[in-house]
């Protein structure tokens, strides 16, 4: 199995086989060992705040912890020089996030978000990403920045 | 009306009036303007590793993050001269988080799980939370600090 | 005076008054409401570690924090209306760092180093700045975001 | 040569073998695997604020990061199965810091200043300290949050 489709089967577990990621109803945008994308819509179920119609901090901060979690791993799959499963699925067990930081810029509003997360640091222990979260028209609505145990 | 009514009120507007709170059925312990302390139930739908039955990492940030708010809020209300609700909801309504920290130490594991916040600096115009989340058996799950505008 | 000419001279005062900035040897590179940019040189005294000739992590969080700091400082100064010396020394009095978190990236070396700073957030009473610092072949050595009390 | 005498030497090597940390006068109080304390004195080179006489926030960053390393290389000697000079070596050229975050609680006004931390995420690849700073009459100046790799 190729790396690039192995790098595609991670993208799909973290949307497929984690429930809170299904409620948030995240879709796979783009990913590769360098950068990753994803999508999520607006729903009511979202809001944290009673007087305005805006995303929870909280739905924020998973948004970009998942994105910046996925590409940590497609950089680690990229690295292994043997790709069999048992070693990819040995890599993603240990995956974690160690610690993360979010900066909340604007108020999230919008029909729908887009978080993306680029790799600073890829190390054969950690990773550190950078990400940031948009509204569908561009408005950049937060930032973040996590550490990941990856080795 | 006095400022523990109030307070009282600004946890029941936390759980009632958030529907991402109310989707992770959190409930308010206790609060005071020095602490705070809430707690939710175990989910099947929190679940964010396919591989272990642990919550999401975003759910940890959540509760982290609102125990924080609901203290700073609590805090703000209780320096506040003028008791009326007009004074009340303005300085609410232009509470949030400006950044956030949290450190997950260990997995999400538990059936029940308490979030606490204690104000380590508290100002005119920027509140800061330290926050710990332990499951119901008293283990640590993470750690948090939190950055609130509140003024 | 204009605003062009005291937004230089926060730079000045950054370099000229701070005791521990002239130990640092620190330079403005360049200075205006949207970005600035500092400069040091390699010291010996700077060293962190024994066995590597490379620069003390907390000289990097100064240097960090000094950069973003500024442009604080600068993009405060830019939206007074009153440009009268008085409104300027009363809102530098009260500025300050919040918090700040540095990812440090590579070892501190080399003969120069050049950390620079973006405004991600500007407003009234709280700025937050993400800060770079790279060495003088382009090497980039840390990242930084702080949150700068402006109000 | 026994684990105590080890980690005695690990705040030896902090204190004597880095310039940084000699022009910041800093003295060892007490280094165990679980806590470590240091202490410096007040020095006019220090200051930041050229209109208040306080520490700059670099040194309390820097005295922050400091504590916390020193702690992360006492937990991982702690651990080591095989005591010998070249184990000791070999992990401490590995460890450095991932990434810190201070929070500024009150200016670093003191005659001598006392940071402390305390292991709050012990690996054997990553660490994670908790860090406080305060002045000589107990006034809390500083708390920090440090991930230093180890492995």
């Amino acid at each position: 199995m190729n790396k690039e489709v192995l790098i595609q089967q991670v993208g799909e577990v973290f949307v497929n086989n984690m429930p809170f990621n299904q409620l948030l109803k995240i879709a796979v945008v783009s990913l590769s060992p360098e950068h990753a994308k994803i999508a999520f819509p607006w729903q009511d179920v979202l809001i944290g705040n009673p007087a305005q119609k805006i995303l929870h901090g909280g739905v924020i901060s998973a948004a970009l912890d998942n994105v910046g979690g996925m590409l940590a791993a497609a950089s680690v799959i990229d690295k292994l020089s043997d790709v069999d499963i048992g070693s990819v699925q040995q890599k993603l067990a240990t995956l974690g996030t160690i610690d993360m930081r979010t900066d909340y810029l604007r108020p999230g509003k919008g029909e729908k978000f887009i978080a993306s997360a680029t790799l600073i640091r890829s190390g054969n222990k950690v990773c550190v990403c950078r990400m940031e979260l948009h509204n569908e028209q561009g408005v950049q609505i937060a930032f973040g920045t996590g550490t990941y145990l990856v080795g």
